[in-house]
């Protein structure tokens, strides 16, 4: 039973802190990052007729290091999905897409947020960059699909969202 | 550049805010949770040479609703890893396992936290149940691994760690 929530910190995602009392009577408090969702974007590149994905390398504040992801990015609260694919495609990878294929929603941290990703497979890509947010410092990389999913398979691809959206995207360009 | 850092809330995990000045010369300020790591459990079971696993059917206060997903936990900041899964197995599912085989590390929210999962493929159950969590709510079921691989594909399984642990465990029981 919720007896008193508060919002403690907010920016492009909130805080929240709920004080509850459990049916045991016990009264205790949890937190719960509230979050207007993400995206979650794969790039595709053929080249010599094998197709390759645009992947970053992005240095995260939270780890204190360097890893290899997809595109991705926070929704505004009010955007359209769509539009927020292709804002973050163009700010993070310089390109836009013509299509924007979609595979599936994901709960990154269900036990921290209520954050959903929203995976697009990204298509007929072409140069038009958007400016990058500021406090962002990433290199963009293209892989081989196939050497993404061995990496997603072996655990050399760590973030998580990454592995779903290569794996999910391996497996709906093998039923083409 | 880090300027000043406070935790803002603190129980299992905890919250920090830094203050930090951009390259440009702006000072913002960004949150994170600060989190002991986890374990995710895939425990196998074999019924007419067919493998299962046990998932849980848990409600999630964060997302207000019930998911399928794979056994998990967080881990006590200084607990090995195998205490950890082996605890957790015990609280939710009820079982022990003989051996614990590792299928990798993923980062499950690295924007938000710095969260670390390590994924276990459990074998050789046996009954030996642990009291569970007081505020956790679940239900054991065992799912066929080739129903729960089509879930993980296809869109069903939305929770990103039991995406990537279920389609690991498929490709180590292959390689077999």
């Amino acid at each position: 039973m919720l007896l008193h929530t508060r919002i403690i910190w907010e920016k492009a995602w909130r805080i929240r802190v709920d004080t509850v009392q459990l049916p045991s009577g016990r009264t205790t408090e949890r937190a719960a990052v509230e979050h207007p969702g993400s995206v979650v974007l794969v790039p595709l590149q053929e080249k010599d007729e094998e197709p390759y994905i645009l992947t970053l390398r992005q240095y995260r504040f939270t780890l204190q290091q360097t890893i290899v992801e997809l595109p991705a990015g926070t929704r505004d609260w009010d955007e359209p999905w769509l539009e927020c694919a292709q804002r973050e495609l163009r700010e993070e990878t310089g390109y836009r897409a013509a299509d924007f294929i979609p595979l599936g929603h994901i709960w990154p941290a269900p036990g921290i947020t209520d954050e959903e990703m929203a995976i697009f497979l990204a298509t007929g890509l072409t140069a038009d960059p958007l400016p990058a947010d500021e406090d962002e410092e990433l290199i963009v990389e293209s892989i081989l699909l196939s050497e993404l999913v061995a990496m997603a398979m072996d655990g050399r691809l760590q973030d998580a969202k990454s592995v779903v959206a290569i794996l999910r995207t391996a497996a709906y360009l093998n039923d083409q």
